[in-house]
């Protein structure tokens, strides 16, 4: 439920209404409904007495929250959430693109791969270092090293970074080399002790969507974020399984209004891995863009013909260029900015 | 195969290459590759000797296609087909609006649908006569008289009219109506007869894909309209069935890129179908133009609240009208124009 | 609704309950609950006045039937209903194998098959005269010419044919030929004008599971058949669309007690299109029945390499033979019994 | 690639071929194909010079491996392996069953739904400590407690215990309570970390089906946990998510035959979460078992309707008890046995 406090309420009456709540069993979370101050109480349904919290000094009136996926809800927080990575907002009225390779190589390939995304009007760099491959005998990426890489090649652009993590016990690592964006891979949204881990940080977590999940299931996996704390939520729609052998998942577009309508949370689109090659990025990247989403993760590496995975899908930093024009084009035909200043590239000589 | 005709080849030596054509069991069908005539030798593979197509005077070159799709593919036609609807062109540079209601139910409210559909920025009206429902104690259609009112209301706008045809016994009936473009639905796009007899005809067609069908199956559906004559074929993607319960279809927006690298036949979008709710279409509309379709069919009715059939979907006339701006806007912004000029709506007095 | 009838009620009352249903719009069709007579009183709901049905004379009760599949509910018949094709019951105490190749071929091939068919104890033959096929370029059939071969073959072993009917125009065809089951396929589930037409008939009807429909969409399809008169329909699982590349299409052997429950048609699995592998057919045939099927659908061709369509799933005879043996153990172990009387194969010289 | 090694060879020879295939990087890993032993070097593919494998003493031939899942491969072990579980054979000529509740609740649960199952003529007993829930705000599980509870329960009756690990921290905790078979649930799948940490055991391991997996993502899976030493891997098919809405999931019996063909592993399946109902349970166990499957995980608890979890799919013990009766006799009329003797049921006083 919401409780939905007076105005003018002081600080002790805040605090005895929260500690009640957390008396009843349930969590006391603070939200802000049309400026008017609310504390989600959060848990098992019905554990307080009918009419309990409305007796409270300071109480004006109590909300239901009918969605199972309460802190994720609409309900919860009306108005969009801006998810600040650094200097860089993700869900406010401009478009943010992260770009970078699906793996983590080498150093070189890394500051490539940055001066490359930078240039290409790209804010946020990703890589992996730990690499989910369906095969064993695959290139499992390369691990802390990998970190190390990415870190060091995005510092001097001033680029945040995003990678994933797959294993609780490498939390620290990750910290350590202050990466900036924990990516939960589509075989982790219900991994649900890891969502309960990042939960208890306050880095922005991107939570990619399983591949069928439904957008049900996929809110609820990050409620198990925020019930830990972390309401710094990204969902990223990147495609689900389906019938169609023609391409490599089904772009779900209509998952990004509904998402929007559904919960604060930004959303955004990973076309790469959606279509599984190059050539579709743009087109679903525009339609991503148009159909409401607040930003792209679009794989980008240096020499695609040479990655050490997912080359196919992966744009040179020229197309990426080329591609965030037109997604700037867009969003301003909807009423929305594009993040970053966009440059001419130098034309090669 | 593609037979390339050596330029200047006169025409009784065309007939020549044709007639040796035909004599193999082979359809022989006319197109141009890049200005150059063609003829398509179409039917069972191999059946012509080695050699002897080629060495037949007047014959540049032989070329295979490749694809299953023969006349629908982009090999048989590498340039756009512009597929002319009286004097709206649909598949080329300008995106245009089918819009109208789900069921034809009375004159009056056709007459209100055209002039709402005209003044929003629609090019062409639709509405169904014959209806495929689920249920065979639903309202099935005002059949003839729903042919008669569509029409009626429609000329005086110079409106071309789409409707759905379920029987090939019904053909007669739509020609003596003029119905301008013959629409064949998703549970249709298999029905083959309903293909064969549809492709003898040269009024355009709106094949809308399968419930689930993959791309190849639809057009090989295609193909069975084109192997009979008629290219002026129309592809309407309107959403697969999915796992999703959010929304009644999932629109595939992967779709739209993927058959214009495949096919040289315009490709629409339907997204009141395919998200099953009004306040989808417009997030789903940009989506599809974005992802490069040529055109929308959206489901607009006087008074969606009173109509005999998907209501929930259909948007108002305003609310049209509001769309098509948004439409040309992100069309332009892809470099393409709107099909129609848009006119201001008059104020509400 | 159902109008349950008192005991003994003479023919001129229910005649005059039946009138009144009818003066209201709706159509009455009998049957027997627990072998008490009924008048389902079917269509638009709600049309008769409060009250009226029970006031008058003879009429015991009224019951609501709340599924939207009125006639092919267990609400309307609650026993299993068993359709007679000829001499063979089909929904009753003994499971039938229907077997046959693809598509009919020639005189000598059907010969072979129905001989084949016979003494690996299938009860009826099948084979295809009218083809729908993906591309407009492959074999469409014997068509005429099929049906002929096909009832020529199976007269001199009494068995009933099976073939299936595209086209609403060719009934009069397969009436002259004397087909024996109408068999609608998947494509063509919901082509509605088709149901229509076979439910005024009162030829069995088996009607296929369309590539991705819903347990409800197939029985409302099963519906318009019924809703015509004709109640002589078996229902037929042979596999649906999914994401999984291994196999054509996946045995949904769910639908098959889901179906038991919900609706009192026969309901049989054709193993062959499922899997589209002749080496799958004994394993799904198995589970098939297991699961509580009536029966099987199951191609057999007299030497499928040769086989003009479908040969990678078609069995021999021989194999054929192996398999109606075990399909009789289990059946025996789940209380049932075979249909046909087993006869050894003899010895080859 | 499997290195076929002469007979009579000695163990310095074989260590010797061994150390030479480690020096290439990659595993050495030993099988038996026909009797005659095997190494399997699995890794990097094409790592091993040209010849130099043929050339050692020892070494009679080399043959590949041509699946991407080298150890689960049919390739590899060309006979069914027979996991055992203490006493309890998995994957040899008799049917076994798992049963117990979804969740273990209390020490009184436990006795009961142990006392139930073993009666019933189940030779596992399965149940929950550490539940993949869907809510943050549903139960959790009883965690270390319900380990307890459940090998407490299991003990007296020399059942083996089945329990889902949820993440590598708990390894220790199932060791130390004895934990008999570790189940690897659908959402932990691709959780590859787990997958690795579990190879490193040899305690057998469940897994589970992904929500949409392939059969191909499925066995790279067990592929993870065979590469890391442990083949003791048991693959649990349990429903797949479909478009269907009227069961939770759709259990893929073709998955059974198929794996049978592809892997050497044993196949169970798990009929309570593929249907997600306790009347649809008989059905698809006596299907899957007919199809080939070498068990059966069901849920059972001795009071369904007080169940804290997934009550509504749960089978008491006299369900349970009547549907093993019939799984033997499907077992028996497919030419296999049923793990445990069957005794009548005391009857109620």
């Amino acid at each position: 439920m919401l409780i939905m406090i007076k105005p003018n309420v002081d600080e002790a009456q805040v605090a005895a209404i929260k500690s009640c709540v957390e008396d009843l069993g349930l969590r006391a979370i603070e939200s802000r409904i049309r400026r008017q101050l609310a504390i989600a109480a959060i848990g098992d349904q019905d554990v307080a007495p009918n009419g309990l919290i409305e007796s409270l000094p300071g109480v004006e009136h109590v909300l239901p929250i009918h969605k199972p996926y309460k802190l994720a809800s609409r309900e919860f927080h009306p108005d969009n959430r801006v998810v600040s990575v650094r200097h860089i907002p993700i869900g406010g009225d401009a478009i943010q693109v992260i770009a970078g390779p699906c793996s983590v190589e080498t150093p070189e390939q890394m500051i490539a791969a940055a001066a490359g995304a930078m240039a290409a009007g790209a804010s946020l760099l990703r890589g992996g270092a730990f690499k989910p491959r369906t095969s064993p005998y695959s290139f499992q990426g390369m691990e802390e090293n990998g970190l190390k890489y990415l870190v060091d090649a995005a510092r001097p652009y001033g680029m945040p970074v995003v990678t994933e993590l797959m294993d609780p016990r490498d939390i620290d690592l990750f910290l350590k080399y202050g990466v900036d964006v924990i990516q939960i891979g589509t075989r982790n949204m219900q991994n649900f002790r890891l969502l309960k881990e990042v939960g208890q940080l306050q880095v922005p977590v991107i939570l990619k969507r399983g591949l069928s999940a439904t957008i049900k299931e996929w809110l609820m996996a990050a409620e198990y974020i925020a019930a830990q704390g972390n309401l710094n939520i990204i969902l990223a729609e990147r495609g689900v399984r389906s019938f169609e052998p023609a391409y490599r998942n089904m772009l779900d577009v209509s998952a990004i209004p509904y998402l929007k309508r559904e919960t604060h949370l930004p959303v955004i689109a990973d076309p790469s891995h959606a279509g599984g090659a190059a050539w579709m990025v743009p087109a679903l990247s525009l339609a991503a863009i148009a159909a409401g989403a607040d930003g792209l993760m679009i794989e980008c590496h240096p020499n695609p013909a040479q990655a050490w995975s997912d080359g196919e899908q992966a744009l040179t930093p020229q197309e990426l260029h080329a591609l965030t024009r037109q997604v700037a084009a867009v969003a301003q035909a909807s009423g929305r900015a594009y993040g970053q200043p966009l440059i001419d590239l130098p034309r090669a000589s």
